[in-house]
This record gives structure tokens, C-alpha cells and sequence, in this order.
């Protein structure tokens, strides 16, 4: 990885050339972030551990970053936090470091990012789209590549549903195991702190130093028996209306899950749309006046600029709520609550669409509440029920990333994961030295999730040269005529571990593609041209291992 | 026990004698209960098993008992349940029998017991005073006789101030180890059904009935160290202002529990105190709306006969507390809450005073709601901080029973009803024959939880004889002139196990009064004259066992 001076600098550059300034509410200065990571490199550099080092990231708006104000997206409420949110800390303890913070919808009531006085969120992918929210700027700022993971809150879906418009990973996990401490809160009493990256295992590392400690009396889970994951889907129908393509997105994703050996069955939603309808037409939204409310009213009497009218408009109707209403809610959500249970009983996860839909930014501003409403469908109910989610990219309609979400009971974050891997496209890889079964550099392959695909041999096209690294290596050169076909094994290997490899190549190993004896092609390893100087032609020994084992 | 057809005999017969009309709702007809008497004494004598055959009891008129309407207090509200509530059911399938329904505070809205269009119930050692409530009419049932124990519920301290109130033992078991199916909500998320009894024993062993079976999650209860029972006490002046005579009731319990050698130790009461008064103040009571409130609003609409006004007035001003106040008292009681733990975390149990003092019947009247909450100040935190409360008598003051209350963590029932015993007020017993220790009859004692305190010998009046009994046992007999002194030991038994010894007691024994050497008198054990006719004087060995080993 390099030094996280250079991170530092490349992504204030790649901040100005996006020229996304929505996505921030407080940038902190370059000058000062670039003396921030020349002390990170320094104590790396003294041997100090620190596993998050090199790595950036961004704090929601309504989180505390120490020497930022926190506003919450909304100027007049901002304050001068004392000390870093408990979950900043942490990772800032562990080397990360923050660039600051970024936009959302106010008070995180919203799940469109347009809901701000900063300005509406432009999808990263399309900026006539909404980015989602309410985590919109924290979400953007991923997707971009500008940071490595973002911290987000996610009340009824704020941290799941920016994720899936935006094609990357968001994980809520379950309520507790991130500290809420220095956190605006929304709904406190449901409120989480998620977090976005562009891979899963990005997410879960940060994830791995945001969480609490596993309290004495935390509980254990069931061990599930051995076994294929069981993904539940909704019965026929449940899912309602779908964007155009959204359905045979959602239905692709279970063909893969269940190509990958996944126990698909069905359940019955109607207890989780039920309950999630419940989140803003019932009493619980009452707790957004507990939170903001006495604010909200001064600010209104007193003309206050810089609340957002769809906001605050949502706030105070929740001020008469009447307890005994709330009371009666409670009630119902325990028996919808029962209900959801019990269906995700013989489950390991339930597999749903992580929205309904994706809109237009002119769409959302037609109709603030409808489209809002919409798209909390599949999301609104997992805080509700106490249940942990995961949303993460699977493929793309129209140009548009899709996302789907798992949800499984509390405190099942890691099997979610180990589930969301069989979403990730895999891609195949050729290997015809060092990373061979058995060979020095196999454990690397493995330690990158890769798995043996079958044994092959090129096309008759190649030549082998023995080069002089270390440890030693072939180099396979595409000659045409006068080749011939070299052994090979095939290994898959998921998207985001390709990545991690070829980050990880060193000179003079190259990845190309390489052709097989079946007449297909896949990437593999080559060699730079000038590695092949003085290099021993082995063809005649028709690959690595026959070279080696030449006695 | 004598037959349950002869018990159920007694039982009316009383009823009929101490006409305290007020005390039922529903009454069973004589007939039909005989009638289950006699059933229950032919299984029994079939050889089924029935644990508490013989035993009788009330349910509160707010639990359903089927054959009978449920009415919680309001005549206009009453329904007929379709089977018994399970609690009501558990007990019965064990053997017990319900005589009725009884009085209460209506909807369990009240500590007083005078809320009711069945009359205010009144005290049953002082008519001019309360019952204390809402589980008047139970409390009152037992504390006469009547019954043998008795169903209440207990949201704010219902199930403990009228255990006080009549020289009673009240347990309010943990939230949720006795299912409230079948009971009217009060405030569904704190009530609690709860038993009254004149023994802690006849209370526990109902109470193990009354419980669900421990869920497979029942959380294990830390084990406590070995070494005395750590019982905490407010600070000083933390009991606020207390009836006459009751400071010094309530410190001499203190005593009691210390001279047992209990570790007794201070915490900060205010905690427990500020939750109290939020229980009506705050808006918690909102959730007694959402039980009833729909039918107050169209009862007082109609003109509808038979609502008590206090408890519709207390109900109908819940109909606008708004919710956003119900989260931040949520929020503010779970600070308190964390704070109360935090000062029992070093105790085993906290005692109290059950109540600040005992009003009468023409106090209540005068000023209905100002009586009611001082009477609640020490058990109305007790549920919304989740913890398990006994209410045991200690003592009388001017005449009254005066009640103190054990409270510990959630599910310690049997750990309080243990420190409990330590204040039941002890006797002493004087034993010279088959009771002694190592005798064939001394694991009686034993079993009835006696403790030896020590070996004397009887003042020189008395005559020893050997019984034709099985097994043998010695007459002891007042004579005064040409008396000697006869070996025997004094043990202390608790007041309960007093009582199971006598009725226990075989033909020709008798307790009576025993003069010692050292010029005090015990109860002890002497027999009926006509056992001494052909019986052999041994007065000569001095004591039974020496006459056993006379060789």
C-alpha cells in the first residue's frame, strides 16, 4: 500500500476533479489532513501497528469528528463536539484517517439525499438520479473512490439504500454493536452507525474496529447445522411493484445464489412490509420530535434559515402523536415482530431487493413524500424487528447499479457476509507456475478467497521461460506457430481478490489473457518482455512442475 | 389437610361469618364448588397426583376465570372468557381451588383499594382503614382466612401494598415468569400477576405453579460469593416523611436482618425515588389509555353507570401525552435505571419500607390522588426497572401491620424469599424426647426449617414419663413440689413451621409452656393426662436419652 501521503494527495486532487462539492459539508483542510498522514507514516515507519493506516474515510454529518462542527446537515443546529464519536476514535486509533464530513439528509430523516441545504446528492453513476440517503455524501464519496470507506447511520435504510444506487457495500449492523455515543440521534431507540465500502472485506475490517468489544453477555448464536446456506425470498408477489428490469435483476441474484449451492425457499413478507409501513405512518416517528422537535419549532418561530421544509414539515406533524398511540404500536410491531421471526426461523438470511425502485432527482422533487416512502419498503423494517442487514452490488439495469440486501438475525453480520460472497462476480484465473497447486505461491491464491477450478493446459501457443526471480517462476510467452500447450490450472477467484492480486504483482509478472485448449480464453500470468533476457526456453518440459521435478 | 370438600365447607361458613361483602366481585356458588371439592378429594384418593388438592384461592377480578365474567372492577366493561387464564389454569391443574373473583381497584388503577363500584374494601385487621390496593379484595381474603392464597396483579406495587397493608406475604415475581394471557392490561408492558399468602412457603409454592417453565434463555444468574446476605438500606433521610412509629418498625427490621447476620450496608435511593414518581407522572400512564381508554371515552359519552371517576379521570388525561415525551422518559428512565443497578449491584436485595405509611378510608376519601401517590413512592419503580420485589410483614405498629419489602435483580425470587425468612418472626421450642437431636423425630425439625440454639434442662418441677407411643417418646409432667430437672434442648423455629408442627402434632403430645433452669418459659413438648396411665415414671435418669442408654 502506499504511504498515506501520497492517498492523501491523490484523493484531494481527485476531490477537485470530480467536482462533487455536495458531497461535503466540512472538508478539512489539505494542508493539515497531509500532516495528519505524514505522523501516520512515521509511526508506521517506527514500527507502531496500526492496521488501518493508509486507509481514508468519512464521517457522516450528524457524527463527531473532533475539530468539525456537527450539523446534522442543518447550519443552525451545528455544534463544537469535544472529542471524536466514540466509533471515529476508534478507527482513527487504528490508523484511519478522516477527511471529514459529509452530507445528508437533515436530521437523517430521508432516504433520498436531496433533503439538505448543502444541496441534493448526485448519484455517482448518474447524476440525474438520486444518490440515496439519508448517508448520501458518505455513500458518493465511496463510490467515487475517493475515500475507502464511509461511515453512515441508518435509522429505517440510510445506510443500505445510498449503498445499493451507488454499487457498493453497506453494512447496518445490529443495533449496539456500534456506540451510538456522539451521534445526532434520529430515532434513538433504532438508530445504528453502518458503514460503506467498495468491497466487502473493506467494509467488514472497518466494521471489525467500529464495533464494541463482544460484551460478557453477549449472546451466543445458534449454531446453524451443517449444511448449504438457506436464502429466503418473498412468496410470488410480495415484492410489489419493481422498477423496469428491477425484477429479473432480483431474480438473477437468486439463480446465482442458487447456482452457488444456496437452499432457496420462500416466505412470507407481509409481517416486514407491514412493520414497515408502520416506521412513518405510525407513532414511532414521535421520536424524532424527542430527538430535534423543541429545535425545530424555535428555529420555525424564530425564521431560521436552513431547514429543509420536507423535514422539518415531518418532525413537527409528529409533535401531537399521542403516547397511548405508540403504546398500541409497540403492541402490534411485538405480534409483526413474532411473525418475521418465525418465517426467518428456518433461514439463514432473506434475500430482498435493497429498494423497490431508483428515481430521478426531478422525480423526488414532484412528489417529496411518495417517492421517499417507496423506497424504505424493504429497508424501514429491519430496526424495527432488531435484525442485522447487508446490502451489496448485484449487477447492474439499465447502466444503474442494483443492489441487493441480506438480512438475518441479530448479530449474524459475519454469516451475512460469508453469504453476500456468492453475489460477488467471480472471475477465473490461469496459473501455470508459482501459484500452482502445491507450489510457494498457492497460499496466496487461497488467502484471496480463490478456488480450484479445474486442471488444463494452454492452446498450443505458448512457450515456457524459467526466469531468474524469487522465488523462481516461469514466464509464459504467446508465440503462435512453434508453441505448444502448456500445463495450466483454472482457479475462480472473487472480483474484489483480482484486484488485491494484481496490486500485489511483482515485476516482471504481468495478468493477460491467456488462451486454452478448449479454445477459451481467461486471464492469467505472462511476463514483461524483457524478463525473457538470458531466461532458459523449458517448453520442451511442458510446464512448471515437469521443469522442476526434471531431476 | 383435611378433605377439600371440609375445607370448602370452612371456607363459606367464614365467608358468611366476617360479612365482608366487598371482598368478592363473583362468588362461586357454594354447590358447584363442593361439588369440584369433592371431584378433586376422588382423584386424590384414585392416587393422582395434585400438589395443592386442599388448597384454596381468589383470583383477582381482572384475571379470567372461566365460568365467571371478567370485569376488572367495572361491571360495564365485563366479558366472559372463553377458558381460564393460564395462570389460573396452571393452579388448578395442580389441584387448587377458586372460590371467585375478587375486588379491586378498578381497571388495577389504584394502591388504595376504594376504587371500586363494589365498594371500597376494607382493612381486614382495621375496617377504618384501606385494604391498600388494586388487588384489595385478594389481599383481604387471605389475611382473613378465607383462602389459603390469592391471584393479584402488581404494575405500580398492587400486588405488595395490600400485603402490607394486611399483615401478609405478597411476591411480585420478575416481569414475564407469569404469563398475563387472559388478564386486563393495566400497563401491558409492566403488569405483573402476583400472589398473596399468610406464609412464605404457601406463597412460593403457589408461585412455582404460576411460573412458566425456565425458557432455554432464562439468563443465568450471576453466582453470588459465599458469605452473609448483603442487604442495602437508603442513605440516611432517603425515606422521606413515614407514618408515626414507622421509622422505628422499619429500622428495627434493619436490626432483625443484622442481628441474622446479614451485612447491611447504605445505597442512594434516588434513583428508585425520581423513577417512582414518573410512573404517573410522566407518560407512562398513556399506556393504560391504550388498554382502556377507548372504552372510558364511549362509557362517560354514554352516561354508561358503574366507572369509578378517580381512575376514569386518571385514564382520560393519558388520551394527549404525546409520544415524543414517552421516548425522552424512556430515555430518562434508562439513565435511572443504570443508576439504580449500578447501587444494588453490591446487595443482594435493597429493604424498604413497602409503603410511607397507612391511611384511612376517611383520608383516601378526602383527597383521593395525593393518598394514592405517596402510598407508591417505594414500589412503583420496581417494574419499570425490571426487577422482583416480596412484600413480608414485620412486625405491628399501633396496633397495624407493618410490611417491609425485599427487592432484587430480575428473577432472584427464591434468593429474597431466603433473606425474607430472616425477619419472620422466630420462636423457641423446648424438646426433651424423640425431638432431641440424633432422635428418630429431630429431621422434623429440621424440615421445618428449626436451628438449635441450645442444651439446658427444665426448672426442677417436672416428672418424666415413658409413653406407649410409636416411636416411644417421654411425657413431660408439671408437678412443682418433688419435680427435678429433665434434660432438654431449645430450638428456634420459624413462626410458620410453628404452625405445621402443631398440626402436624400426634395424639397424646401436646405444646404447652416449659419452665426452664434459668427461670424463662418456652413453648415445649407435654402430653395428655391420660397418657401417663400405666406410663413408667423415669423422671430418676434425669432424660430421655439417658433412659434409652440405660442399659
Amino acid at each position: 500500500m502506499s504511504s498515506t501521503v501520497s492517498r492523501v494527495g491523490a484523493a484531494y486532487d481527485h476531490i477537485e476533479s470530480v467536482d462533487r462539492p455536495e458531497i461535503w459539508i466540512d472538508l478539512r483542510p489539505r494542508a493539515e489532513v497531509e500532516a495528519e498522514a505524514r505522523t501516520i507514516d512515521e509511526r508506521v515507519a517506527a514500527g507502531e501497528q496500526l492496521p488501518l493506516a493508509g486507509h481514508l474515510f468519512a464521517a457522516k454529518g450528524n457524527i463527531d469528528v473532533h475539530g468539525l462542527p456537527t450539523t446534522a446537515g442543518c447550519p443552525a443546529y451545528a455544534y463544537t463536539p469535544e472529542a471524536d464519536a466514540p466509533v471515529v476514535a476508534r478507527l482513527r486509533a487504528a490508523g484511519a484517517l478522516v477527511l471529514g464530513t459529509t452530507n445528508l439528509d437533515q436530521f437523517a430523516t430521508g432516504l433520498v439525499g436531496t433533503r439538505s441545504p448543502h444541496g441534493a446528492v448526485r448519484n455517482a453513476v448518474d447524476p440525474t438520479r438520486i444518490s440515496g440517503g439519508s448517508s448520501s455524501g458518505s455513500a458518493v464519496a465511496v463510490a467515487l473512490g475517493i475515500v475507502d470507506f464511509a461511515l453512515g447511520t441508518d435509522t429505517a435504510g440510510s445506510g443500505r439504500v445510498p449503498a445499493a444506487f451507488n454499487g457498493i457495500v453497506g453494512i447496518k449492523p445490529t443495533r449496539g454493536l456500534v456506540p451510538t455515543t456522539g451521534v445526532v440521534p434520529a430515532c434513538a431507540s433504532l438508530d445504528c452507525v453502518t458503514v460503506f465500502a467498495r468491497t466487502l472485506p473493506e467494509a467488514e475490517q472497518a466494521l471489525s474496529f467500529m464495533a464494541s468489544p463482544p460484551a460478557r453477555d453477549l449472546p451466543a448464536l445458534p449454531q446453524r447445522a451443517p449444511g448449504p446456506w438457506r436464502v429466503a425470498i418473498p412468496s410470488p408477489g410480495q415484492l410489489g411493484e419493481l422498477d423496469e428490469g428491477w425484477s429479473e435483476a432480483y431474480e438473477t441474484a437468486v439463480t446465482q445464489l442458487r447456482a452457488a449451492g444456496a437452499d432457496i425457499r420462500t416466505l412470507d413478507l407481509s409481517a416486514f412490509t407491514e412493520a414497515a409501513a408502520m416506521l412513518y405512518e405510525g407513532a414511532f416517528v414521535a421520536e424524532r420530535y424527542t430527538a430535534v422537535g423543541a429545535f425545530i419549532d424555535k428555529a420555525m418561530a424564530d425564521g431560521t434559515p436552513g431547514l429543509d421544509p420536507t423535514v422539518a414539515g415531518i418532525i413537527t406533524r409528529a409533535r401531537d402523536l399521542p403516547a397511548h398511540r405508540l403504546f398500541a404500536d409497540y403492541d402490534h410491531l411485538a405480534t409483526l415482530r413474532t411473525r418475521a421471526l418465525t418465517e426467518l426461523a428456518d433461514a439463514d438470511a432473506l434475500l430482498l431487493p435493497t429498494t423497490p425502485g431508483h428515481p430521478t432527482l426531478a422525480e423526488v422533487a414532484a412528489d417529496p413524500l411518495a417517492t421517499n416512502a417507496r423506497l424504505g419498503r424493504f429497508t424501514n423494517s429491519t430496526n424495527l424487528f432488531d435484525l442485522a442487514a447487508i446490502s451489496v452490488p448485484s449487477g447492474k439495469v439499465n447502466g444503474l447499479p442494483f443492489g441487493v440486501m441480506l438480512i438475518g438475525p441479530a448479530f449474524t453480520e459475519d454469516r451475512l457476509g460469508r453469504i453476500a460472497r456468492e453475489l460477488e462476480p467471480d472471475t477465473h484465473i490461469a496459473v501455470v507456475g508459482a501459484h500452482l497447486t502445491g507450489q510457494p505461491l498457492n497460499p496466496q491464491l487461497l488467502s484471496l478467497g480463490a478456488r480450484f477450478e479445474r486442471a488444463t493446459t494452454t492452446a498450443p501457443v505458448y512457450r515456457l521461460h524459467a526466469l531468474s526471480t524469487t522465488p523462481p517462476k516461469p514466464g509464459l510467452v504467446h508465440v503462435g506457430e512453434g508453441g505448444a500447450e502448456i500445463e495450466a490450472e483454472v482457479w475462480r477467484l472473487p472480483a474484489e481478490g483480482l484486484g488485491r492480486l494484481l496490486a500485489a504483482l511483482p515485476r516482471p509478472m504481468t495478468l493477460g489473457s491467456v488462451e486454452l485448449a478448449d479454445g477459451t480464453s481467461t486471464p492469467g500470468f505472462l511476463c514483461e518482455p524483457t524478463a525473457l533476457t538470458n531466461a532458459e526456453d523449458i517448453t520442451q518440459y511442458r510446464g512448471w512442475r515437469s521443469y522442476l521435478n526434471r531431476g
